[in-house]
């Protein structure tokens, strides 16, 4: 097994107990990327030499009994929207063009402090704002779309061009891709990572959070980047948490809501079966399946585009009107749409989200968790524009891939996507886990738990 | 000295000590509404059956031992916008002709549980959503406005109409009738008191609070009101606090901001002149003045109109469609700029919004409260629609009224709104204090210890 392929804690481990070199590590990946990326196209930049001396540095601190942590000596992506200072953040746009950030983001910082070792900046759907991410590939077949808008992070974390990589997620762009390309993502309970200096998309619904191989690495991750920064106003006060799941998978005692509605409408029917049996396993581990009808599913469209329209449009005012030409025709369609949105529409979905900020906490006053497909298909054909279901419905690909995700950011709760087997095309699949604000710890147990139950998973094809 | 007279805390120890019956002083009240409001208007509906049996259950029960706390057989207003159960909340419009409340509000039954007695609601302009009340007359002088929107709550208390009421504040509409009526207003923190069974204005910055005649008898009330109610999504989970300011005066080591920006300018020279000798009486009880630079002026007035306005016709969309001759012509041009207004402009007064209240945060970490004039001029005469300031600047009244006391329903602080004085026409002048968000008690009790440095003062005349 090469450095490349071990998941973060197991690389973790190893240097910590001085088996491994962050050198060796550093190196291992940096060769990955120079197999795979031409293929793939996962890294806007690759900071070889940055992570080279990064690595020296940490192995020079362990050595000398200054090990900081299992992030310490790790390879790491950071999402295209993450301020690294003296980086430019090109957020997939050519508006960004020369642009060079002057600080870290706060979460760059964290995961700095902890040790990470940056070796790249990941490809994103241009500011965030698609599910595509059409510059970048499928890690298990390169004909197929990366999903987004973190599908560079995804896809890198995949392939073993990173040992975990940072998304953002508006409306499930952390979990999408992480879906599509057989990894672990962790959209966090709204305010709980802190976003200063991450490129918003919609203030209201954007989370940053870590795409990882395994749960366990989720945790570490979620681990350093947990906890209050006033410079983002949303920034939750909370105490810190090591968020590592205990080692068992007995889940006696466990509710976990299975949804009769939505969740399992318009999916496709390997998806289902996939999640059905995944289920199956939490039920096997002790868990009490409760039927759950949705709240207010009617309403989850509308309120989504409600909220994300205009303000994302009011982060780009200015460049749209002095440089509307270096924009992408999706996003900037999208961004003028915004412009002509009444206010009226706005506080209609802010209304909406209120209410199913309620229904979701009572649902979850019922059940502990609650799971289901994390998106509704797996990944189509570059350049596909819908999917035709098998009732003859046609739905945009954007909108079957958001549907099941934008719940978890209206209403900001946690959701944790894990790989839950493959397609007869070899195309991964994936299933969420919600759960209440601030329990992120609980659907790591169960995530854990699940993953305990399968053998250990293998690196994405990647030609 | 009749019953009416008497100020809230000194009815209530006077019914304790069984000096006062209940009845009693029911009947005062009742008879001084027959008597003064023919002139003032200051009551949609006077509930003299449902006040006098009130009352005999209060003298009941404290004969019988079972005294409830102050506000136990008090006189008391609502403003309708207020449900009370089996009235009808005719908010000033004949939109709600017919109305009828099928629950009390949270705070009607706040009151209703701590022994007060409705002897009547209110006059309120249409829907809130005005600073004049036109119904209704100045308590000093009949030919001058009321001010609003809570108009017909202060005058009724000025004139000793009702030993104290509750007004609803979402840029001033508490404070403002105040001062204009030479009587306490305390708008609190922004979801300390629970909004459930009030007809909104603008729920980001709409706001119930007590009117009085002083500072102690607005912290009784206070006390009463404040607390979590989860039917108002923006109510807080807050300790149960008793808001009773101290006896003392001392206000030694107490730092208090005086503004050297915004709050005196375009100020008329006697409501400065008043206010300044307030100022220096709390210097002369031990406070220290600093001199403190207001923030982000420029952005007060377009954040406070960019709030309200999309908000305000929200709620109003489907009467504004099917019955828009109702609406009196002010409220309705408001309503429908509203539909007209786009969703970006309300994104950036939301945006203003949160840095404001950061800026004033920070302020509030340099002084422990701010003094400013409540009002930059007393009571206008009724129908007038501009004022001419010194420099020959003309400002529309509304837009003069709610100037100074936006800021607190932008930001969220509390402010209250204390008399200082009456200007050369013996109309009365308020000065406003400034706190950190739920810290009440500092202005209460600087509010009181002002109180005590002035002779008692005397109901309103009210011809």
């Amino acid at each position: 097994m090469q450095p490349y392929e071990l998941s973060l804690s197991a690389a973790a481990d190893a240097i910590r107990a001085r088996q491994l070199s962050p050198v060796e590590l550093a190196d291992s990946v940096l060769e990955r990327i120079e197999e795979v990326d031409p293929h793939l196209q996962a890294y806007v930049t690759v900071t070889a030499e940055h992570a080279r001396r990064a690595a020296r540095e940490a192995e020079g601190d362990i050595a000398a009994g200054r090990y900081r942590g299992p992030l310490h000596g790790i390879p790491m992506a950071l999402k295209d929207v993450i301020d690294v200072a003296g980086t430019a953040t090109s957020a997939g746009s050519r508006v960004r063009a020369n642009h060079r950030a002057q600080a870290d983001s706060a979460i760059a910082a964290r995961l700095a402090a902890a040790g990470a070792v940056l070796v790249g900046k990941a490809h994103t759907h241009e500011f965030a704002y698609g599910l595509t991410t059409p510059q970048t590939h499928n890690a298990w077949n390169t004909g197929r779309i990366a999903g987004g808008s973190s599908g560079g992070s995804a896809v890198a974390v995949a392939a073993g061009a990173a040992t975990f990589a940072l998304g953002t997620d508006t409306g499930g762009s952390i979990r999408v891709p992480a879906a599509l390309n057989g990894v672990v993502g962790l959209k966090p309970t709204y305010g709980l990572v802190p976003r200063h200096g991450v490129t918003p998309l919609s203030w209201s619904l954007d989370h940053v959070g870590p795409i990882t191989r395994t749960v366990k690495d989720a945790a570490l991750v979620l681990t350093a980047l947990a906890g209050h920064d006033p410079r983002d106003p949303a920034s939750l006060a909370t105490p810190a948490v090591d968020y590592r799941p205990g080692g068992g998978t007995d889940l006696t005692g466990l509710r976990i809501g299975v949804p009769r509605t939505y969740y399992f409408d318009h999916v496709d029917a390997e998806v289902e079966a996939a999640t059905r049996r995944a289920i199956g396993r939490l039920q096997s581990l002790g868990a009490r399946l409760v039927e759950v009808g949705i709240p207010m599913t009617r309403y989850i469209r509308a309120t989504q585009w409600g909220l994300m329209v205009p303000e994302a449009t009011a982060y780009h005012e200015n460049t749209l009107r002095t440089v509307p030409e270096l924009y992408q025709a999706d996003v900037r369609i999208l961004l003028e749409a915004g412009e002509l949105m009444p206010a009226g529409d706005y506080l209609r979905a802010q209304r909406a989200r209120t209410l199913m900020r309620q229904e979701w906490a009572r649902l979850l006053e019922e059940v502990d968790l609650i799971v289901a497909p994390t998106v509704p298909a797996t990944a189509v054909e570059a350049g596909q524009e819908s999917i035709t279901w098998a009732d003859g419905t046609v739905e945009g690909v954007s909108d079957a891939y958001v549907r099941l995700s934008s719940p978890a950011n209206i209403t900001g709760m946690p959701s944790l996507s894990v790989p839950v087997g493959h397609d007869a095309a070899g195309l991964p699949i994936g299933m969420q886990l919600l759960g209440r604000p601030l329990e992120e710890s609980v659907l790591l147990r169960v995530g854990h738990a699940y993953e305990q139950t399968r053998p250990a998973r293998e690196l994405a094809r990647t030609t």
